[in-house]
């Protein structure tokens, strides 16, 4: 989002804040981002040299590390004091579990692509991107290990079961038009948002805060995480390709059943419908095909009404936050929350 | 296995143990085994419906259940009492991993049999085999977490990587001729007897006993295997295939770096090397090439070497047993050792 944030040409609605707001939660925990970045590149390491490298291609490369820097602001927010190390094995522990994930992703979907450049498996291969988000899971379990909490390890080992029941799911529902809003809604909370809420969760149980706190940050990565992907599919039709650095139409493509695609076709008339089930559950496409399909929810206002329920998810986030009193930190992450969905206001 | 065992026709040599072995030693733990089979089906449930589906085809359709044998027996052989279920749920955390690693492995070896059925890959694709398999590998953890201890997570997590680190050098030493013995054992190491080994240990350290004895079951895990790993080569080129439930040449045709390969290229003339390099390095292959190949490799004894091999392994397996008093599971366990060179005899 850090890269998207200096290149996305915003439209700034009412009190939205301009995408700074990620920059500006970065700084607030600048050290110990920078200490989780060297904790990445050091633990990625392996006498096998192409798990680096091809780690180095996806971790190092940049990307967003948002999860991560949700990790050490919620354990900052729940007064986590300077010097200790915890939060930040966790922070790189997190990013492991999702670059693993975004390894398997893009084999899945066949992806070339990935933060703008070719991704891991057009570079070296699906067996190798396998494989290596198989040992960057393995690796983030080591550094839980570690950490010793067994709190921890339920909550992140339970995050990386729903987030492959949730990548399962979204499997069985593609090419489905049937799918209704609430098993979308479960494939979202699976592989987006219960990574975002397990990544708050653990920063609050390495302060060892009051369960409140504690179930108030779980909460806010739930809906931030909710939030992010229904953004996120709503870009997918809407977005820059440039500056998303990702290929617009790739939902469309791979007849994924996103709520912008579910609603097109939940108002669509019969003629609309065919349109649907040939290019999305029959997975016949032609040249213009995307261009109707954008139109199409233009039409029916299925992109805006996403991005309404999105901006819903923020509120309740921001609520969350209401357990925490008043400051920077807690502006920052309100500000964040904002930012998701911001970025294609 | 055994499937293996009442199929294979077997040459018995000297006092080579008859391939009841592992069936004695499945009677020795027979009511842990029952719990655990329960365990295993019980646990790989999901209410996303294509997860258990898919695992039921891999898991429940039957297969060796070598490894989750090998932490019963190892706590059993250490006095682990009646009536304790600690055993019983990593030796399913125990076969999940192993399991996870199998869809993996298939899907990179783009393989269509899996003892003697179809893979889950050809049934349900490589894409769901690929995230069915991170579940496994995630439910595995959430049992050992469930278990509590951090010394089984450590040994566990540490095993997950390095079996990850096998996996990836298999594949970075594919086609490579001038793999050394060495690499090739550190593959062999990574790739199969980590998790025997860690299986194996696991058992030990639910008893809580003393470090020797389970390092002495750390190394017969490991001993056994690299011997079982080294069997499996050979038989590649020397098996039956509708025995063995794979097709013989599988690793041939993929390329892979085994040792018969490597002590055929190894012993071979000028001629023969072009034959290796055609066909492994280039990876260019005609009818009638794997007969050659496995010509090639009798003229030089290659695979009675690699069987040689895997005997001293097995030789190992069983010195390392005398750290515990002679009994009737101490016995079995070194005649399984026995059994796993005794199949190709």
């Amino acid at each position: 989002m850090l890269g998207v944030a200096t290149s996305l040409p915003l439209t700034k609605v009412g009190a939205m804040p301009d995408a700074g707001a990620l920059d500006r939660l970065t700084d607030l925990v600048g050290a110990d981002m920078e200490a989780c970045n060297r904790a990445i590149i050091a633990r990625m390491d392996s006498p096998v040299a192409l798990i680096p490298q091809l780690a180095a291609h996806i971790v190092a490369a940049g990307g967003k590390r948002l999860r991560p820097l949700l990790t050490l602001a919620a354990a900052r927010l729940c007064g986590y004091p300077e010097g200790e190390p915890r939060h930040v094995q966790l922070a790189a522990c997190v990013e492991f579990i999702h670059t693993a994930t975004l390894l398997h992703d893009d084999v899945v979907d066949e992806s070339l692509r990935r933060r703008g450049l070719a991704s891991a498996n057009a570079v070296f291969g699906n067996k190798a991107s396998v494989l290596v988000g198989d040992f960057l899971f393995a690796r983030a379990f080591q550094l839980m290990v570690e950490d010793g909490s067994l709190r921890v390890l339920e909550i992140l080992s339970r995050a990386a079961a729903t987030i492959a029941e949730g990548e399962v799911l979204q499997l069985a529902t593609q090419n489905d038009l049937s799918t209704t809003e609430a098993q979308y809604l479960a494939v979202v909370r699976g592989k987006t948002a219960a990574l975002f809420s397990a990544a708050c969760q653990v920063g609050a149980v390495v302060v060892g805060r009051p369960q409140a706190q504690e179930a108030a940050l779980d909460l806010f990565g739930d809906r931030l995480g909710v939030a992010f992907q229904l953004v996120d599919d709503a870009l997918d039709y809407a977005g820059e390709g440039a500056a998303m650095g990702k290929t617009v139409g790739d939902d469309f493509r791979e007849g994924k059943a996103t709520l912008p695609v579910l609603l097109a076709y939940e108002r669509g008339d019969g003629i609309e419908r065919a349109f649907w089930d040939r290019t999305v559950a029959e997975s016949e496409q032609r040249d213009g095909d995307l261009d109707h399909a954008v139109g199409l929810m233009r039409r029916h206002g299925s992109i805006a009404a996403t991005l309404d329920r999105a901006r819903s998810f923020v509120a309740e986030a921001k609520q969350a936050l209401a357990a925490f009193p008043d400051s920077p930190l807690r502006r920052a992450l309100a500000d964040v929350a904002d930012f998701t969905v911001s970025r294609v206001s």
